[in-house]
């Protein structure tokens, strides 16, 4: 295991009921934006719930934050954030909503060009306006990490930026929030947070055992309450389970002191700039062909999680990493995300257009060997046609 | 899973070589108190890292705090702080310095009779000195928790505090540190560590398949890197993950949302008490006995960890339960720690004992189900003679 520095100083309130408990982390004086996207959360009741917790507060609303929430939409609320002196952003939503808060709360304080904190990594961000989540579906772990990822529409740029400065102050994770979302959404959490594991995970073997057994108790995880969740939405214990999950899987605990790939998040952000392919199939489309493609540097890895994770044991060890990638396949197929390209009415004139997106953007050298470049793209994307 | 809440505000630096860094987490104007125990950081160099480290600073020494630490001792450290104005402090040990560190820290600040901090359980600390720790020894966790035990030497008294001010702002955990330990506290902290794990895991099932799965994985290391220590005392690796691993153990994440036991603790506090065995010892002495005599109540969890822990999946169910608890039992004379009274020249005689004391005590209701009573307790002893 390598050198790490780990911190993590966002307070998590679980379970049902906890959203009448965010006024007691929030200073009495604030002046607080309530951040969110459509309408979903007035639908489900989440809204009223958190304007009732917000009761005793100064509150103004920004709503219409969209999936892969766009740049210029935050800067409006960065607008309003100083012209009705916010100090205290509370995000309701899932990780567009979080991951624009983070950008709406260390812009608003940021000296200089705010789309700086995006072209730099977040590097620039010297501080941040303190924030809440209260969060309604499960997915991408903004709401315990540090990482945000906004896009530019006007030049369909996607960028991210992660800065110690934005992790949330306190966020809520109440399941039964999660009920009343469409299965699809459901099902594209359980992938990402699958695929946020395999980042982390399936690289080479680095002697740490800990991550190791957490990342592969987390893919259990996932693989057993994933159905239970499509086949009995409205179990509460299955909903608390895949959202505490989703949270371990990113917020930084299973990838310390281990290198980490990355590389099919970056090929699939340019299937959904090009596309619209929600985050999740881009991931459910690359994943595969990445793990096939790049067998040799993942050899030692892939049998572990082949024996660990789909218990396969028999056979050669091509025939085990066969079955543990066509197991993930056929995975992410059970939870409602298809994993090839034609299910989404394109062909191998997308490879084409990703390859020369990741050209473009300068990401020739993506995962843990830097050694995924977009020939080796091309070929994982082939294997998912 | 039940509702929690969970925040750990601890900074982890982890690796070889990181005590160089301390001094970027300290303020530079700060007074600063370093604590410690016996010689062995003096002999192994890491006093003279830790000083090198912090040459910039106004550095004041309280050495002498002992296994088990005193209160006595402690008020002593207390009385430094108040003389030399100290508003930073460094602890630089095992649990026993890092415990007695967080009292110092409390007491320092408290307005009042520091002895209600324990008297109390930590419920009336209003504030503390910050404070980081440079651990020496994995086994107690108490590097990334809010938990200290100290004993009051007049009265033979052993209690407990926790409080949300005592996490340290930083702990440096530096494996190359453990090299010079004796082996006999090296096999007490695996030891320790894996009862911190079964304490929290070892109950009922309670539908937490990430807690559960955390908590196995954590087993799992220690069986497996356990032996390995013992085996290649100078293995930086091995030395790395049993550290991430004792940390892990007990700094509160695979204990969220899930009942929690603490019975084999608190039994065993009473033989050190009585005897002054390793704490390491006592548990080794207890726990077994305590899973057999509370088979019923825990046979969910036992048969679940007889599988995943030890792969036993044959024969019946008390045979696998009886497999499990025999395998523990060997695992822990494996590190050198005894599980029978008779090693530590005890007879039946000390049964008797420690049941009175925790009858003395008013320790009558113990366990995840409030049905550990001094004659459970006798039953399990029995079981260890």
């Amino acid at each position: 295991m390598n050198n790490f520095e780990y911190l993590n100083p966002t307070r998590i309130l679980f379970g049902a009921g906890q959203i009448a408990s965010v006024a007691n982390h929030i200073p009495p004086t604030a002046r607080v934006l309530m951040l969110f996207g459509g309408g979903s959360i007035k639908a489900n009741g989440t809204y009223d719930e958190v304007k009732a917790a917000l009761a005793g507060h100064f509150v103004v609303e920004f709503g219409g934050i969209e999936p892969n929430p766009h740049y210029e939409t935050l800067m409006r609320a960065v607008e309003l954030v100083k012209s009705e002196k916010i100090d205290f952003l509370v995000a309701v939503g899932g990780g567009s909503v979080i991951d624009g808060s983070k950008f709406v709360a260390a812009a608003a304080v940021f000296d200089g060009e705010p789309w700086d904190i995006l072209a730099k990594g977040g590097k620039v961000v010297q501080g941040a306006l303190p924030f809440g989540a209260v969060l309604t579906l499960p997915a991408t772990g903004s709401e315990m990490n540090s990482a945000s990822v906004i896009t530019r529409a006007a030049t369909r740029e996607k960028r991210a930026f992660a800065s110690p400065h934005v992790y949330p102050q306190f966020s809520v994770l109440d399941p039964s929030k999660t009920f009343t979302l469409p299965l699809r959404q459901v099902g594209n959490g359980v992938v990402d947070a699958f695929v946020h594991v395999m980042e982390q995970y399936m690289t080479y073997p680095a002697d740490a055992p800990v991550q190791d057994r957490f990342a592969e108790g987390l893919l259990l995880t996932l693989i057993e309450q994933g159905p239970r969740v499509l086949a009995a939405p409205e179990d509460l214990s299955v909903r608390a389970n895949i959202m505490w999950t989703a949270t371990m899987a990113l917020n930084g605990l299973i990838g310390v002191g281990v290198p980490q790939d990355w590389s099919t998040h970056m090929i699939g952000h340019e299937l959904t700039a090009l596309y619209g392919l929600d985050h999740a199939q881009t991931l459910a489309v690359v994943l595969p062909g990445i793990l096939s493609v790049k067998r040799e540097a993942k050899r030692g890895k892939l049998l572990q999680y082949a024996e660990r994770v789909w218990g396969l044991r028999e056979g050669s060890e091509d025939a085990r990493i066969d079955a543990a990638i066509e197991r993930t396949r056929a995975f992410f197929e059970q939870m409602g995300v298809p994993t090839q390209l034609s299910s989404y009415q394109l062909d191998a004139s997308a490879i084409d257009a990703v390859a020369s997106a990741l050209e473009a953007g300068g990401l020739v050298k993506l995962g843990e060997h830097r050694d995924v470049t977009p020939s080796v793209a091309r070929a994982a994307l082939q294997l998912s046609l």
